[in-house]
C-alpha cells in the first residue's frame, strides 16, 4: 500500500549537500552506508557528484523516474522541490524540512497547500519536519538517523526524530532488530493511522512501537487500532498528558492535543497497550517482540535470593496477577535439588549458592508445569554466582513455550552476562518490578486478544421521531433541549419517563395534576431558561390542587420579575417519580474520538468525589456493566448496608440506548440524564431530569 | 557506639576454611583481599594456617584480644563458638550460619539463648542468618560479599544479603562509593534502628539506604528516624506489602510483617523516603548522595530534542513539582543562542544541532536564575550530538548550588559520555521520568527538612476520671466499654457530649426524659450486649413521655425474649443530638506502631468508599488538619453545594484530643467514635455513639 515509501527502487535527496553536518548530507550519507540496493539520485545544482554519486541539477529532467523523493532544502524552496518530485514521477515524497505548521500561520498554509498538491497527483506525503524513515529489511535509511539498525520485529512510528533514535540505539545495547522506523513529523498527509495499517500488512512487523503527542482522527484510529491489535501488538506512549506537556507539545508539532480521558477510552476500547513513560513502552516492547503470549496471569518466580524474590511477588500481586505454585509434579522433580521447598504461592528459590543445574532444572520444571503461565527467573550476584555460566544455562533451559523474563539484578558483575541471554530472546530487566510489569503488558495484550467478539446490540426506536424534534430546533437556531423535549426524545429511544403535560394556566395547572395524579413536579417551559431552579421555575413534590395553583401563579410571576426578557411557552407539569438510587448518565463528544459516555452516581459521587467511569460510544453489554463496576462506588448499586441493590442491566441497558442515540444523532453534542432514577431489580428506571445540547451544524439528511 | 563492630582492631574468623566457595574460606579472603590493617585471626582446630595466616585452634586460647568475632560454623556448633568469643574478648559477634528462627522453633530458641549469652556480657550481636558487613572507611569486609567497593557516603542496611550484593554491584556501576553496608539478618540484638542510629553518628555516612522486610519496634523506630532523617535522608524499600510478598518474606528472615498502612503512616511520620521498588531506592540514593538539597520544586528542564522534553514535562506535572520558565535575565542571556525561544513554562529546547557551548550556557542560566530551582538536563544521541563531548561540557557548567540531573536516552551511543558524567557528581538516569522521580526524593526530602517544628497540644483533661473507668472495667475483666462509660471518658477529655442518665424502669426513663427535653434516645445498657440495635436495644427520635414508656417496655421485654443471659444494668436516656455532618473518628494500635489514627467522614464514605485517611499517634495541629484534607470528600466539610462547611478545626481538635488520650493510657486497644456530629464554625461536635475496647493487659500504675 505505501510500497513506493516503504519499498522504493529509485530515491532522489532533494538538497543533497557535500558538508558533512549538514541535513542533506548526512541523509544522502545513511542512504549510502546502509547498503541500498537501489537508485539514488542527489539533486543540488551546484555540484556533479557529491559522496561518489553523479548529482541531478533538477530532479524534473531526471530520466528513468523516481519513487521517493526526500526533500531537505529550506522552507521557501520546498514547494518548488515537490512540484519538481511529481513531475519526476515520485510516489511517495518525505519533507525532512521544518518550519511549517509548528511555527507560523504562513507555515502552516504552505503545508496544507502542499498536501494538496501532492493528494491531487495520488502522491503520498511523509512530513513535514520529519526524521525521515528507514526499513531494515529494504536495506535503506532515508532519515536524519545514522546507523542502519539490525533488522528484526519491531516497527516504530514516532512523532519525534529523537525518540526515533533513542528507541534505535536502546534496541541496539537489548539486541532487538528493528523493521521500519518512521518519523511522521506534522503528518501534513500520512498519519499513525496510514503507519498502523501498512505495519499490520507488513510481514516483518511483529510489535508495533508508538510515539504520539496528538492523535489526527480518533474515531479512525480507535477503528484502526482494533483491526490491528486483534492481530499484532500496539504500545503507544502518548505524550503531552498534562497542562505542562501539553504547553510543550504545542510548540513541537503543531498538534492539538485531545483530552486525556478520551486517550485512555480510546487506547482501551482499541486494545491499545498504553506505556505511562518511556521505560515501560521499551519494555513492553521487550517482551512482545521475544515472548510468547501466557495463556494466563500465573507466575513463577524462580529467585537465588529471598529480597529480590520478596520484590517480585509484591509487584506480581499489586499489578493483578497471580504468584503461581507449582503443582505436585513440578514440586516432586525438584524436591530433592531445591535446598529449602517453596510453599504455596511464594518465589521458587534455588538459594545464594545455587548452581547451573538447579536454575535450569527450576526453569524447566516451571515450563512443564500447568499451573505456571508465565516465569520471572531473578539472579543477584552472590560469591558463588557464575552470571555468565547461569544466564547461559537459563538461555538453553527456554523451550519458548511460555514467556521467560530474567531480571539479573546488579551492575558490573552482571554485565557480562546480558549478551549470551539478549541473543538467545530472553530479555533482561533491570529490577524484579520492571521484569513484573513488562510481563503485565503480556498478558494484558493475550486476555485482549482472546476478548469475546464485541456485539453492540441495535434497539427498536423512533428514530424519526427524534429527527423531527432536532430538525425543529435546529431551524429556529435553538441548540439548547430542555428537560420536555429530551424527555420526547428519551423516551422514543425506549427510556421510560413521568407522565406529564404542558399548561399555559394556573387552572390547566390543576386540570393537568388532578388527571396524572399527585405529587407532581412543575417546570418552566422557556426557550431562554436553563437554569430553572435559579430562575425560581422549578416546584417539586407538590401535593395537592391548592399547592399547583400556587406555584404556578408564583412561578409566573417571579419569571415575570426575574426574567422579563424570557419567552415562556408554558409550564410543564409531570407526575414525581418514586424516590431510588439517583445515577447520571451523561455524553460529550470528544473533538478527536467522538461520544465518549459517562457514568455515575448522582450528587456527591459525580460533583465532590469525581467517581465517574467513561467509554467511547457505541457500547457492548458488558462495556457497559464494566462502566458501572468501575466506578468506587459500585457496592451501592449491588446493595450494601442492609440496602437491596438496584437493577443493574436496566443501567446498563440505558447506557446501550444512549450509546445508540448518541451514535445515530452526530448532531447531539451534549447529553446528561442527571439523575436517572433506578430502584430494585425487575423496575424501568425512569428520567427524572434530562437536557440535551446541539452542536449546531446542521441536520444530516440521510 | 558499635565501634567493636564497625572499626575492629582484631577480627577473628570462626570456621575458617582453606576450601574456596566454604563461607568461611570466602569471608577470610574477602577480609585480606581488602586490605584491612589489623590483625585476622583465622578459627580452625584443623589447620595450621590458611590463606597465609596463622591459625588459631580455639578462640579462647587467643591471647591478645579480638574486637569483633565472625561466626561461619554450623549451626549446632555456633553456641560454643559465642562462648568461645565471649571467653576471648570479642565486644561484637557476626554470625553469618543460617538455620535459626527462620526455620525451626527450636532454632528460634537457640537463637533466643545466644542473645540472651551475648547481651549478658553487653556484646553486640549482628545475625545470625546475615551477610556480614563491610566498611570501607576501615578497609574492613567482613561478610559474604566479594570485593570491597569504593569509598563514598551510602551506607546500607539490609535484611537481605544478595539485595547488599545488588546495591553494591549497581553502585559501582554508578560511580558511587558506599561507607557502610550491613547484612542485618534475623535482626536477635541488632536491628536497623541500632544501625539508624550509628549511621546518624557517622561522619562518613551522608545517605542511608534501607531494605526491610520487618520493623523490629515500630514506635522506637518512629522516634529514632525522625531524629535521623532531621539530619541525614533516609531511603528504604519496605518489601513484602502485598500478601504474596508476606507469604515470601514469612520463609525468610521469620520475621512478621506489620500492617501496610501503618508503614506508610509510619514513614510519613518519620520524614523517611519510601521507595516502592528497586529502581526507585537506587534513583533516590543516586540523587540524595550527589546533588544538593533544592529549595523549591520549580524545575527547568534542557532538551536537546521535544519529544523526551515533554515526556519530562508530564513526569514534573504528575509528580506535583512545577515546569519553571526562566526569568527575564535568563531569558536574555540565552535569546541570542537558543534558536526557538521557549515560552513560559515549557521545556527548553536546545534543538537537535546543540552545540557544546549552547548546553552550557543554558544549563549556566538555569542555575544562575532565581525563578529555577533544579535542573534536569535531557540528551538524546541525533546527527551532529557528540555525547561524550556534551557530557563533559555539561559536567563542567555544574555549580554545585542547585540539583541538576541528567537523562540520556539511548543505549549504545550514550554509553562512552556516562563515565565522565558520574565522575564528576552528575547523575545520569535512563528516562526523563527516572530523573525526575529520583529528583521528586530530592525535592520532597528538602521540604521535610524544611518543616515547622512539630508541637503536640496537651489539652487540660481529668485523667484521673479516665484511670478509674478503666480500672474498673480490667478489674472486673471487661474489656468492653459501651457507649455511656465511653462518653464518660470523652467528655473526661474535653469531649461534648449529649446529656443523658440511667434509669432502670420505664418511670424514671419518662422522668430522665422530661427533665433533659425531648426528643431523646434510649439505648439499652449491658456489658454482654454490644451490638446494641440488633438485639433491638436502641430506640432514636423519642418525642413525648408516651413513647418514651413504650420504648422502655418494650426495649426490656425483647432483651428478655433475645438475649435472657444478658445482665441488664438499666436504659440510658439520651437528648437527641442536632442533626449536622457525621464524621467518624477511630484508633487502633498497630502491633508495630502503635496507635494508629483514623478518620473518615460518616456513613458509605468509611463503608463503601473506603475514603479514610490515617496517621500515627500523638499527632500535631497541622498532621490533624492534613488527616481532613486527605480524604477525597474533605470538600463536603469545607463546604459545597450550596451547603455551607464545618468546622474543621473542632474536628482537628478531636483527633488531637483523641491522640492525647490513646497516648495516655496504652490500655485502650481500641476507640470508635461513629459518629461524631459536627456543624458549622464556631459549634461544638458532639459525640453520637462511641465505644472503647482495651487490650486486656491490665493497668498501667503510674
Amino acid at each position: 500500500m505505501l510500497e513506493p515509501l516503504l519499498y522504493p527502487k529509485t530515491v532522489a535527496v532533494i538538497g543533497a549537500s557535500r558538508t558533512p553536518g549538514k541535513v542533506g548530507h548526512d541523509i544522502l550519507a545513511n542512504l549510502i552506508d546502509c547498503g541500498f540496493k537501489g537508485q539514488i539520485v542527489p539533486v543540488n545544482p551546484n555540484a556533479d557528484c557529491i559522496l561518489g554519486l553523479p548529482c541531478c541539477a533538477e530532479l524534473r529532467n531526471h530520466k528513468g523516474g523516481v519513487d521517493l523523493s526526500v526533500i531537505s532544502v529550506p522552507v521557501p524552496m520546498v514547494r518548488a522541490a515537490v512540484e519538481s518530485s511529481i513531475y519526476a514521477g515520485a510516489k511517495a515524497i518525505a519533507i525532512i524540512t521544518a518550519g511549517f505548521r509548528e511555527v507560523t500561520p504562513e507555515g502552516a498554509e504552505l503545508e496544507r497547500e502542499i498536501a494538496r498538491l501532492c493528494a491531487a497527483r495520488k502522491v503520498r506525503l511523509l512530513g513535514p519536519n520529519c526524521a525521515g524513515l528507514i526499513n531494515t529489511h529494504h536495506l535503506m535509511n532515508a532519515s536524519i538517523i545514522p546507523n542502519l539498525p539490525p533488522a528484526g520485529g519491531i516497527s516504530v512510528i514516532s512523532q519525534s526524530g529523537a525518540v526515533c533514535t533513542a528507541i534505535m540505539d536502546w534496541a541496539a545495547r537489548r539486541h532487538l532488530g528493528l523493521a521500519k522506523v518512521v518519523g511522521i513529523g506534522n503528518k501534513a498527509d500520512l498519519t499513525e493511522i496510514d503507519f498502523l495499517e501498512a505495519f499490520a500488512a507488513d510481514e516483518q512487523t511483529k510489535v508495533i512501537l508508538g510515539y504520539l503527542e496528538s492523535i489526527s482522527s480518533g474515531d479512525e484510529f480507535v477503528k484502526v487500532a482494533e483491526t490491528v491489535t486483534s492481530a499484532k501488538p500496539v504500545v503507544i506512549l502518548k505524550a503531552g498528558t498534562t497542562q505542562a506537556g501539553m504547553r510543550a507539545s504545542a510548540s513541537h508539532t503543531g498538534s492539538v492535543a485531545g483530552s486525556e480521558v478520551a486517550y485512555g477510552a480510546a487506547f482501551k476500547r482499541s486494545g491499545v497497550i498504553r506505556a505511562d513513560n518511556f521505560e515501560k513502552l521499551l519494555d513492553a516492547a521487550t517482551a512482545l517482540a521475544t515472548q510468547p503470549l501466557p495463556k494466563g496471569d500465573r507466575v513463577a518466580i524462580i529467585s537465588n535470593a529471598f529480597g529480590p524474590g520478596i520484590m517480585a511477588a509484591d509487584a506480581v500481586e499489586q499489578s493483578g496477577m497471580q504468584l503461581a505454585a507449582l503443582a505436585q509434579g513440578g514440586s516432586t522433580a525438584l524436591r530433592g535439588k531445591i535446598p529449602v521447598l517453596e510453599r504455596a504461592g511464594t518465589p521458587i528459590n534455588v538459594l545464594g549458592d545455587a548452581d547451573l543445574e538447579l536454575y535450569g532444572a527450576a526453569i524447566e520444571a516451571a515450563q512443564e508445569d500447568d499451573s505456571v503461565d508465565a516465569v520471572i527467573v531473578i539472579l543477584t550476584p552472590q560469591v558463588m554466582t557464575q552470571p555468565a555460566e547461569t544466564a547461559r544455562t537459563i538461555a538453553h533451559s527456554i523451550r519458548g513455550n511460555k514467556p521467560v523474563l530474567a531480571a539479573f539484578i546488579g551492575g558490573e558483575e552482571i554485565m557480562p552476562s546480558l549478551d549470551e541471554m539478549l541473543d538467545r530472546n530472553l530479555p533482561d530487566f533491570p529490577s524484579p518490578e520492571r521484569a513484573v510489569t513488562a510481563l503485565r503488558a503480556l498478558c494484558e495484550y493475550a486476555a485482549w486478544r482472546r476478548r469475546p467478539p464485541r456485539v453492540v446490540t441495535r434497539f427498536p426506536v423512533h428514530r424519526r421521531r427524534v429527527e423531527r424534534i432536532i430538525a425543529r430546533h435546529l431551524r429556529t437556531g435553538r441548540i439548547y433541549i430542555g428537560d420536555v423535549k429530551a424527555k420526547e426524545i428519551l423516551h422514543a429511544y425506549g427510556f421510560t419517563v413521568p407522565e406529564g403535560h404542558m399548561a399555559l394556566t394556573a387552572d390547566e395547572a390543576v386540570e393537568v395534576a388532578n388527571r396524572i395524579g399527585y405529587p407532581v413536579a412543575m417546570k418552566i417551559v422557556s426557550p431562554n431558561i436553563i437554569h430553572k431552579s435559579d430562575a425560581g421555575g422549578l416546584k417539586l413534590r407538590l401535593s395537592n390542587p391548592e399547592d399547583v395553583r400556587d406555584a404556578c401563579d408564583l412561578m409566573l410571576l417571579r419569571i415575570r420579575q426575574r426574567m422579563p426578557e424570557a419567552q415562556v411557552e408554558g409550564v410543564y407539569v409531570e407526575r414525581m417519580c418514586s424516590p431510588g438510587r439517583e445515577v447520571i448518565i451523561g455524553m460529550n463528544r470528544d473533538p478527536q474520538f467522538g461520544p465518549m459516555l459517562m457514568f455515575g452516581l448522582g450528587g456527591i459521587f459525580v460533583e465532590v468525589m469525581k467517581d465517574v467511569s467513561f467509554h467511547l460510544a457505541p457500547i457492548a453489554a458488558e462495556e457497559a456493566m464494566q462502566m458501572l463496576s468501575e466506578t468506587r462506588s459500585y457496592a451501592l448499586l449491588t446493595g450494601t448496608r442492609g440496602r437491596t441493590g438496584v437493577d443493574l442491566s436496566a443501567i446498563a441497558n440505558s447506557l446501550q440506548r444512549i450509546s445508540q442515540l448518541v451514535t445515530d444523532f452526530s448532531q447531539i453534542a451534549e447529553l446528561d440524564i442527571s439523575p436517572l432514577i433506578v430502584r430494585e431489580v425487575g423496575t424501568e428506571p425512569v428520567v427524572a431530569d434530562a437536557r440535551i445540547i446541539l452542536s449546531g451544524v446542521g441536520l444530516n439528511h440521510e
